[in-house]
């Protein structure tokens, strides 16, 4: 199925220059797309590229554009975000090439009979879902998935195959929950006793706003007494663990195998790199972004990019300046003796 | 339902200051608990705000109890271990409020005719359960689950949503697994011919006492020809990686993102944080405490807390200190000639 | 079952002492090996124990055979590899042990009339297979797996019960998944716009090769526009992560809880130790080896041990070296200072 560059304008905005009834069939890279596809110049190093591509059209910026000269032939896209205007061409062209979704429960699927499910969402084969749970309209519920008493489901929201949405929990409109997946578990509460732990019950829920994505296979687990909060716009990974009660604030991003331990409130608009861990009962402001790799064990509250891992290094190398490291403490003690030292030789040498 | 306070004196023990024939109907936090309600103070910091609660009860410490005066109005139960005393009556409440579970099993279960699941049993929809697989009484396995050939399962247990547990492993009682995790997968074997590699066939078990808790998407391997053994009381979180032919001893607990390598013999009543990592073939005595993000490397032999993780700093301020430990070794060196220099100088100037 | 010795030299190759039709009925570590089975002595630490060992007869190398002497009376079975010799025997034993395999699809998987399963296949219960999927000769799906719709499973490949195989996904031949590990899930791929994350559409695939195992609850995410790339042999252990695009050469191995951001490309016969981390985009040579723990932040063009993880100590040691790695720009500089000095009292000494 072919869009005619006018079209993608009226949806999308943007300034085109060339023809507006010319038809394109996909979105491809600048060195692989065809001559009936769109392409992107949205990395300054691919100028070079640009000039070279076969595609019939390309979405870049204002800049770019004046940059590229005539060297390129094709239509041309301008937007203040090309990068942008890309996902959502893209977006558009893989709806098109979507199998077709059915409304209606698969016959293997197990709904309880007081379970409310919209007359336009899909309930895939082997899904169960238990007593009071709601579904929303156009919901997309894969193959296999498990949604908990009373737990509700957003409209248009889609879980892949084998997503486990424990009782009571709640997703809002357009969320993706990626296979795997296993929200509202148990958060880790014990109190000791003489050495053996005694379970403290896990009675809040999770309550996922809005156009939230979750990774394959991440967890997020159950508040204690209140509830574990994500708010809209979130986007977590693969393998991410979430403790009990955390906050997490809107528009936040999470890379693949993150760990935020309880009743850590994380602000908005923060990143994380990949395997970044928060303890517990931190505060994260706003617009922090943590590097990869890297332990937050205070809070932190002033925006910016924060890091802490060991640098890596031939393992030799890294073998003597680990010796250094263990030493360190006798290291400073020696700078200050010299210090001391070559302060009374400069002195005595002064007198 | 609600209870009296007598009632839970007489099940829980603690000394009871007030009406013993009060009812109360749940348990919450100081600040959030109602009149009807009980609540408890387990944080010396939270002692103004127990004296403006508005529980009708309050579970406390004999210390407490005495710093707090008489500023809060209603019943006390005073106990040595108020967080413990707290653990067992939201228990008590959470029993009261969990759905029945119905024994039998349901249509949808595939069930070998050679397993044996106890009348008492409850097993939800779309499990499987293969030859000769055990399920004791009162055990709780819920939808979606695997049972491989041969495993068992003790009494009182309970699986979550979509648990794998695999052949020939086996469970005590009263153990709780949740959602994604998988029990008995193969461990990692392999013997490396001209680069290629060959897989060790895993033919072990894993072995798990009573009381045990496995969080969401943990796994435990199989040993490869031994087994691998989780003893009683045993807690672990989410996302835990536990390799084949470990032993972890008795109530020791791990929070989530553990992973602990092959061979592994971990103590009894250790702590290891937030994704601590413990290589294989190593010994851990009991009681080591390991801090989150901590690279365990060689065995620890003694009781105590163990810490290795890189402080966290502002990135431009980390990017600066890694530069230093990057040539730490080279740091060490100079330091060396200064102080040989120093010497010397002193020694010509005592000349 | 017991097989002859000659049998396992007309097999595996290598060099029998001793009687050739004497029967072994399993293999076993030297100290607990029966008078009926067969032993391995690979480790040059436990040559004492092979001299006390009851197993009819042990494998061993050449020179272990000459340095073990007269002390064991049984046969010898002499290779160059007995490492890789033992995993052998040890799979023909437990292939012997393993269940039968039953060809056909279980009533109770759904699977669709497009689907093309091979007669010689075994599919579990519960199993869901979608449009248009292909699994080859003698492949083994357990209960509860999910192949999506394009997808193809190569023949006599393993999927354990309840693996998640999305859309257009394929792996070849000989290939062993673990029970929760999910592949060809979204990878991570957001623009971002005034703060929101706009998705880019995952639209490429998973091509896993043949002889491939992946580990319980590891994800793989299928390509952006392009395919994630996993080579022959490769081997990866539980709880991975590998992000879009990445391309994996042939038999690296990688151990539990490692992560691999998008779009990097790892050479042929690399390890990485559990807890590794690649940043995104990067180069790995073949041959390269991560040590656990480690964070690769920038390519890696030559073979060899790369290792950056902060060195354990008891805490209180770790506060006072963390207080110094806080401090080390600041130490750097000192030290500095004291060589301008003591180079400047050294000129003056020798004026």
């Amino acid at each position: 199925m072919s869009i005619r560059l006018a079209e993608l304008v009226a949806r999308f905005g943007g300034q085109l220059i060339g023809d507006a009834d010319l038809l394109v069939s996909g979105i491809a890279p600048l060195d692989q797309a065809s001559s009936a596809q769109l392409t992107f110049l949205t990395n300054p190093k691919l100028r070079a590229a640009a000039a070279q591509t076969k595609a019939a059209a390309i979405i870049l910026s204002v800049s770019e554009n004046a940059l590229l000269g005539d060297v390129y032939a094709g239509a041309r896209l301008v937007d203040d975000n090309p990068y942008a205007y890309f996902a959502r061409v893209a977006q558009l062209f893989a709806a098109q090439n979507a199998p077709a979704v059915m409304p209606g429960i698969h016959p293997s699927a197990c709904v309880a009979p007081s379970a409310m499910i919209a007359s336009s969402a899909s309930i895939g084969a082997h899904v169960v879902i238990e007593h009071n749970a709601v579904v929303g309209s156009n919901a997309l519920i894969e193959a296999g998935c498990f949604i908990g008493r009373g737990a509700k489901v957003g409209a248009d929201t889609h879980f892949h195959a084998r997503v486990t949405f424990q009782a009571g929990c709640e997703i809002g409109a357009r969320g993706i929950i990626h296979s795997g997946a296993v929200i509202g578990s148990d958060g880790f509460g014990f109190a000791n006793e003489r050495g053996a732990w005694i379970k403290i019950p896990q009675t809040g829920r999770v309550m996922i706003a809005d156009d939230v994505e979750i990774g394959a296979n991440t967890c997020i687990d159950r508040g204690a007494l209140a509830d574990t909060i994500i708010e809209e716009g979130v986007k977590l990974d693969n393998q991410i663990q979430i403790g009990h009660n955390c906050h997490i604030g809107a528009h936040t991003a999470m890379a693949g195998c993150v760990g935020i331990a309880g009743s850590a409130v994380i602000g908005k608009y923060c990143t994380f790199g990949g395997a970044a861990m928060v303890l517990g009962h931190l505060t994260i402001a706003d617009k922090v972004h943590i590097s990869s790799g890297s332990m937050v064990t205070r809070s932190i509250l002033e925006p910016g990019q924060y890091t802490g891992f060991y640098p890596l290094a031939k393992n030799a190398d890294w073998e003597k300046t680990a010796a250094v490291v263990r030493n360190l403490s006798k290291m400073r003690e020696k700078i200050r003796q010299l210090e001391k030292t070559v302060k009374s030789i400069t002195e005595k040498n002064n007198e």
